[in-house]
């Protein structure tokens, strides 16, 4: 491949998939990329490029010439020829912008104007769309003659003069039609779609539920505007759980992929919650110091301190986590709060009972009945508070309309901490003789 | 709905995708849902079941004929009715079979004989073939009769007439090639495939790199056995994040979604890991009760524990979490630890730098200079301990074969803790003098 001759390059790539020459063409410095591109046809080309990872992308654009980068843009897909132009800078633009023909130059400009995150975001405008008076015979041909250009032309749509939406057609049953039906009689109706404007995640649990190849996006007038693609919603779902994934760790959107994130895009990403944290746990330590005496006069009390409040957290840990991933997925509704936190208030009851059995042989070994009864009881109602306090949290926060994976297992841990430390020395006031030290 | 009549059923049917009327199903006694069935013909009535839960298909197969459930499953897609069959109790299964061609037979005990979690237990048998020798108007015809069995015709398989997998052929290259053409000369042979044993995540992780529509499942000969398709590729990463995310949350694996689970199945989830992790704190319990002595002389030091060591646990949770994910993803490989550590090394070196820096006026202002100055060299230590545990876990248990996101941030934080104890009060015992008291 070094080498950059034709020949080898095109042997290389009829023994390999698309996706993984670009990964070795990633890996060359962009001018060399540039090269092999070259060696190869303008359509090879393009899909190719689609798939090197963006950075890459511009850095080879970079040694392009203006006339080179719009034959590329022209004959890649509309989707990634948008993403590739919110990459570019305001000058780089300019200079593109000319050297396309006024109808991609609008569907560029259109295209890349959907804030980041919605389903116009990742929508694809090369869809296939026939009407509904075409007989099956010249609607195939039409499809003969839109497929080069359509990402697919597998699930068609239907629409009007007007392109409003009216139903959608999959190839199949064109091909099993008689030639003399109509489109419109073939169509269902009863196609789900998606306003440009929604989460762009969605799009994505739309075309998992109804198992669609591409989910029509229609404009506030129900026109359609693009399609949202398979592989592409696949990408949505894995990112969004990726983001969920960090956010539940407490690291913030992370620009780059982990593998390429530099030293100062980490820091960035983790200091405020980590700083916000401290803050969060400097409760504790009131709360700690506020117990003082008790502490002084029952030093042995301190040994139990991390086996209860950490058991809170863990226990709030993994209810959040649970009530984070459904909520997500939309397993569970915001509505289905009332039936979720009573059935944690019998599950985490359970586990706490479970967890102060199996703690108070520690106590009566270290500290005597006593201490025994003081750091069961505790650990029932810290790990109840615990429970609840997760399960709670991800409602809370959505309720406000913030994110629920801000719900995190340090930020629940954080607050359940604070609320161990009271509950326990609490406890401990109460029941324990003032006068004896251990 | 409820009156059951045809027409009305009809009618709602066709105003709705099925899988939404399969969800008002769902809601149904099985005994009802098995009767809005029957007034549906065989084609629609399998889809529809399709749709509904597996618990909800068993309940309702439990109240049909034997006739009748044997002409449902006969229906249904090869996938769908191999997970109805693993649901079915033995007496179940032995009294469906006999009333089955023998083909169908064969295929439904070959298809569920995958162990679960492999490509071949998501796999389906239902898939579109071709033989190289045939030209492209054949080719076509032969696919009009193969539509209505497949899974789906735009991705067809190109096998040898021992079943071999050759290549791929699309239905777009196919309907746009001339007629005279051989289907050997326009498959391409770069066809990602994999082994019926691999796990189904990869085979996920495949179709998404490749943005594929269909991936061919292969055996040990090389014969193509079945395809996975891009839409239960898609629920395998959902359920696969789902899985990742709950053991991060230190929840074990749940049988069923968190919305249906019982009280047991969340109860059974949850309290191993607490009792493990309970366990582990008495080591951080047992790390105070040695350092008990400074304590005693400088009670002051425990209003610092928990912001000490809480920051080490949250900077781990970080860093496992960012790793156990870029591992799930691929982003990053087993091999890439000595990168990824060293990294971190400076990342959070540089984090512990700025919380002591956060933590020392907080010092000062409870303790004095000492105090400070043994919080803040503590921090940074803490956090840069935390970080390195954080993310050596992930790839340490992956080297002994165990699930790298059992490194959960509860785990990560237990040892986080117990090392942070340690830390913080050799430091403290070293530098403060004993005979004060504050």
């Amino acid at each position: 491949l070094d080498s950059g001759d034709a020949g080898s390059l095109r042997s290389v790539f009829q023994d390999h998939h698309e996706a993984d020459v670009a990964q070795v063409l990633a890996a060359l410095r962009p001018q060399d990329t540039l090269e092999a591109l070259r060696l190869l046809e303008i359509d090879v080309r393009a899909t190719l490029f689609g798939y090197l990872p963006p950075k890459i992308q511009t850095a080879v654009a970079r040694h392009m010439s203006r006339r080179e980068l719009a034959d590329i843009v022209s004959a890649m897909s509309h989707d990634e020829r948008a993403d590739l132009f919110k990459k570019l800078d305001e000058k780089e633009r300019k200079t593109l912008l000319p050297a396309l023909a006024q109808a991609e130059r609008e569907d560029l400009r259109k295209l890349a104007s959907y804030p980041e995150g919605t389903a116009g975001s990742v929508m694809t405008s090369d869809y296939a769309a026939l009407t509904p008076d075409l007989e099956v015979s010249k609607a195939l041909s039409e499809l003969r003659i839109q497929a080069p250009d359509s990402e697919t032309i597998y699930q068609v749509f239907v629409v009007d003069g007007e392109r409003r939406l009216l139903g959608a057609v999959s190839l199949r049953d064109l091909l099993l039609a008689r030639p003399g039906e109509r489109v419109g009689d073939l169509m269902t109706t009863t196609v789900p779609r998606i306003a440009a404007d929604q989460p762009r995640e969605e799009a994505a649990r739309l075309i998992a539920r109804y198992d669609l190849m591409a989910l029509p996006v229609t404009d506030d007038a129900g026109k359609l505007v693009g399609i949202v693609t398979h592989d592409d919603a696949m990408d949505v779902q894995a990112e969004e759980a990726t983001e969920d994934f960090h956010r539940v760790g407490t690291v913030r959107n992370l620009d780059a992929s982990v593998s390429e994130a530099s030293i100062f895009m980490l820091y960035r990403a983790r200091i405020a919650w980590l700083v916000l944290l401290v803050f969060g746990n400097v409760f504790s330590g009131l709360g700690i110091a506020y117990f003082e005496d008790t502490i002084a006069a029952h030093v042995v009390l301190v040994f139990f301190l991390p086996l209860l409040i950490g058991s809170g957290g863990n226990a709030g840990s993994q209810s959040a986590t649970l009530m984070v991933r459904a909520l997500a997925t939309g397993d569970v509704r915001f509505s289905d709060w009332g039936f979720v936190i009573g059935r944690e208030v019998l599950v985490a009851g359970l586990l706490g009972f479970t967890m102060a059995l199996a703690v108070s042989p520690l106590g009566l070994l270290r500290g005597g009945v006593d201490v025994a009864l003081v750091v069961a009881a505790a650990m029932v109602l810290i790990v109840l508070m615990g429970g609840l306090i997760g399960i709670s949290l991800p409602f809370i926060l959505a309720r406000f309309g913030l994110d629920s994976a801000t719900a995190s297992g340090p930020l629940v841990t954080s607050i359940a901490d604070a609320a161990g430390v009271v509950i326990y020395f609490s406890i401990a006031t109460a029941v324990l003789p003032f006068a004896v030290t251990s």
